[in-house]
């Protein structure tokens, strides 16, 4: 009768690459991920052309959400928490997947070097001005997971402070999670390789100089103790209500696609729907028509 | 030699939309605007390449002005302004058309009835808080500019303070050009009749009730005090460094076409560069492979 008010259905059908990407329980060992594999994907051709039909998919589940978030005691909304070492794409993501939503409903944050106001609050402070209301979507690029990674690597704070924060952070998100926040919290994962291969590139084109920054070249040297802090982010901040994907990040058209397709997921799974505010149709239209 | 790092040309060679659509000093009578033409325009089918073809090229010329904005001193950031009665695209805009750039550089605010708190400061204070940082692009989706239109039609202050707000409006504007700030304030013109038309199609579309609210209707009976409302805004605040641009809005391609002309205008006339940080490329490149 109304099909835009029924469930929204994924083109090609559903998917689980939620379930090829979730963290399982239990011990992590990032070596173990490989960085160049595809799961769930029939190879680049068949990726670009299915996130192409995935736009207007995203785009309309939004919309929903939005309609539903602003109209409605509904307090929904999907934040989206990207982490990855330097060079991994957040960025990129950002670009060509999120781009695909009404720029109006989304709320996204960069988190740099805390400034001398947000380091004088909890470290939580600044991440929580980031999320965004009900209906919209938030995007966090680097987030309070930089609060035990980078903070970890180099003594930011003493060692009881930052291993406090594992759990703070777990209850926080479950705070918000009962408050209305769907977290889909991805970690784009490269390897040390194709972070070499990234920064030549940017030294290749001059267009790509104001990217580059020589600190990035320091963090190459804490490689390992990055990926150890990651280790540790993965293992103990994966609750069943806000759980880590590790996303396979070597290959951009995958990174895309699997980012898209988590998106999508994650918003169908919503079953967001258009409210159906009470109106007299007729009477509308006779008082437009007078 | 290095392409990328010169002036950006736009597709189909220069236009002047900006010329076209500025608003001339003095006396401004909307009835004498039309609402349905379509300036600068070869037509619906020529606009829809054309726009196609600068999407491209908009998202090109906003990550040079990210990049000046975000690694230079460069403090300029263009503001876009959109105002206009219920229906007259603001949102679809904003969709379309800003939605061609990164929406990590975007800013986008939506101007609501003033919170408690909104209403405690200056009129001006929550306008000051949505403007972006250098590099960025701001959009306000309606604007300090309320508070010479509703507010006047609705009495909702006394007229002696209303009536201030025009000079405190342009000394503010000129005092945010001073530090940097672009102004391309726009107001989307439809007609009363479009309007209708619009507002019809929202009643026979049960995916668009949401967006229905009986207060438009109420709206539309004051339809002429607005009107003149808006005479008055573009009569008295649009000196040379923040015009206001009167956009024909009955026909969406056209509207879309030609927002995205005047932004491209605006952001070349800025004529934003990469910056060249001073590289040392083969140490940076020895270190890398080492």
């Amino acid at each position: 009768m109304r099909p835009l008010l029924d469930r929204v259905e994924l083109p090609g059908g559903p998917s689980d690459v939620r379930g090829l990407l979730r963290v399982p329980p239990g011990r992590v060992r990032l070596a173990d991920y490989p960085t160049d594999s595809h799961p769930g994907s029939h190879g680049k051709t068949a990726a670009l052309t299915d996130r192409h039909a995935l736009e207007p998919v995203l785009a309309g589940l939004q919309e929903r959400c939005y309609a539903q978030g602003h109209r409605t005691p509904d307090r929904r909304r999907l934040v989206l928490v990207l982490q990855g070492m330097d060079c991994s794409g957040k960025d990129g993501a950002i670009k060509h997947v999120v781009g695909a939503f009404n720029p109006e409903g989304v709320k996204i944050t960069s988190f740099k070097r805390p400034t001398a106001e947000e380091l004088r609050h909890h470290f939580l402070w600044r991440v929580e001005r980031a999320l965004p209301g009900p209906g919209d979507i938030g995007v966090l690029n680097r987030s309070h997971y930089e609060d035990v990674t980078v903070v970890r690597v180099h003594d930011l704070v003493p060692p009881e402070q930052w291993q406090r924060r594992y759990d703070e952070i777990n209850e926080w998100e479950r705070r918000e999670s009962d408050d209305g926040v769907i977290w889909l919290k991805v970690f784009l994962h490269i390897s040390a390789e194709e972070q070499r291969r990234r920064l030549l590139q940017r030294l290749d084109d001059p267009s790509k100089h104001w990217k580059f920054e020589a600190a990035d070249l320091d963090e190459r040297g804490y490689w390992d103790d990055y990926q150890r802090a990651y280790e540790t982010v993965l293992e103990r901040c994966s609750p069943p209500q806000s759980p880590w994907y590790v996303l396979p990040a070597d290959r951009k058209w995958y990174r895309n696609w699997a980012l898209a397709r988590l998106l999508a997921e994650t918003l169908a799974a919503m079953d967001p729907r258009y409210p159906e505010p009470d109106l007299d149709l007729s009477a509308l239209r006779a008082r437009l028509s007078a």
